[in-house]
């Protein structure tokens, strides 16, 4: 069956890997957020992409989280010696993508073709697809002033707390090519335990995308993961949308979702739409995997 | 006494550490070739000023002869598995360098006051400066085509014989600001044991710079390494100039020069300037001093 996924990075990518290992070559797309990618040193940097590729193409670091496994940072420190940013973290082996892609783009490549470059290149079984190629940044308004998300992520430590999201771009942004087939030809949609507010949303926020969520003739689930909803994204639902219940995350994607995966540990809980309990920590790949299943379950019920 | 070094890469800068080491801070003002600069994945490479970086702030590894000490190779064999070009060894470290600097010209900075900005941060007691702001690119000719500098030297392992040496971009290319200053001003000017035909000759192609060795008021000493002759710069010269002893040496720089420092292997010799024989082989960083030294009483004879 074909699946499109909406995923962030690494949540999303995690949980990417569990619907590839249940799913058929080729069964997969995934629309990826790109309102956090940045410009650091001036390559083009797009984190969630990368995480997703780097996720699937088994070179992902599990332990630390992000990037490389076997990374190593000489790049960045001898930049830093130079006068160069190192606020934000790039390994040797990850700016080796980033030189390939920036210099595609600059000569005129689109995201999407650089990606299918890279996705050819590794030999995924899945399709990556950013959602547009146009360009998209989000910024996050809190009470210490407005800053890039990746100013607020990774450069302030995500400590400021965020009262609105900001997507710039989104009004002028076209679904890049695929993703509308991809979503249209779906028979089901999905979307990963990825921050609602800055990795969903911005994905969300072209409105093409939107509405062919809107006007979807197959169900879409949400995935509420349990680690992913600690830390940020937590604090955002309380502040945003009063509250980190099922319910809470449901009213970020209102009219969007018919149902949730939520954790068991969320049970007993009330919601406007659908909701299937199940263990939604992804402790290893196995567990990736059957979230995944039961991801798919709820889809096709 | 200040003294003003045409200079390439490798062998120029360990001869002009030499001259840092027997000069006081602030005397020796360098004027590196960039002819041979590359962009390589998008960046902007300038080989020969960064050696002369390197090997003046201590960073260079003596054993291989170029590039950094402790460098590692990680980006660029990562953006080879991306389909990266990676003819060229850019290693992590000097990587850092490269990122910094493309940024920098990219943002609209000159060359010049790039260089000027790291040699701040390297402390050096010299002054670096590119021959020229403007893009000067050497080719050569050869019985397989014609190849740019780095296409022929590191891309083809300079195996092709050359026929004639054309700099382009040299008819627009302006000194960089501070070359005339330093050429004028020195108390004696020193051209560096470094190629003459892709080394020296781009630097002279400029027609200002040319004019202002013609027009000198004071010495102007070449220096002849016994080492630097061996290799490419032979093959040039027996090819291009008939031979290679120092008379043909000489005819590299009609005109421009008023005595040549040699070695002291090719003794006997004659050539239509002064000769002076000495040991040229920088076996170690005495010995650059000890030449330093002796083309400092040669150029103040």
């Amino acid at each position: 069956m074909k699946v499109a996924l909406l995923s962030g990075g690494v949540g999303g990518a995690r949980f990417a890997r569990g619907l590839v290992d249940v799913l058929a070559p080729g069964e997969l797309t995934i629309v990826g957020n790109v309102g956090d990618d940045v410009e650091i040193l001036g390559l083009h940097v797009s984190p969630d992409l990368d995480s997703l590729l780097y996720t699937l193409a088994g070179l992902s670091d599990e332990e630390r989280g992000w990037g490389r496994a076997g990374e190593t940072w000489n790049a960045l420190a001898a930049a830093a010696t130079w006068g160069g940013d190192d606020w934000f973290k790039l390994g040797d082996l990850d700016l080796g993508l980033h030189l390939v892609r920036t210099l595609a783009l600059r000569e005129g490549a689109t995201l999407s073709a650089v990606t299918a470059g890279l996705i050819e290149r590794a030999g995924l079984a899945a399709t990556i697809l950013p959602a547009t190629d146009d360009r998209l940044r989000t910024h996050v308004e809190t009470p210490a002033g407005t800053f890039s998300f990746q100013e607020w992520f990774v450069g302030r430590g995500h400590r400021d707390d965020v009262d609105a999201v900001v997507v710039e771009g989104a009004d002028e942004a076209g679904a890049a090519p695929g993703v509308m087939d991809a979503l249209d030809s779906a028979a089901a949609i999905v979307i990963a335990p990825s921050n609602p507010y800055v990795s969903i949303a911005p994905i969300l926020s072209i409105t093409e995308i939107r509405a062919a969520l809107e006007r979807r003739r197959v169900r879409c689930v949400a995935v509420v993961g349990g680690a992913a909803v600690k830390g940020p994204a937590d604090r955002m639902l309380a502040r945003m949308a009063g509250g980190t219940t099922p319910a809470h995350v449901a009213s970020c994607y209102e009219g969007l979702v018919d149902a949730l995966v939520v954790d068991e540990s969320d049970l007993p809980a009330e919601a406007p739409v659908e909701l299937v309990a199940t263990r939604t920590l992804m402790v290893d790949r196995d567990a990736s995997g059957r979230l995944a299943e039961v991801v798919l379950e709820t889809a096709c019920a």
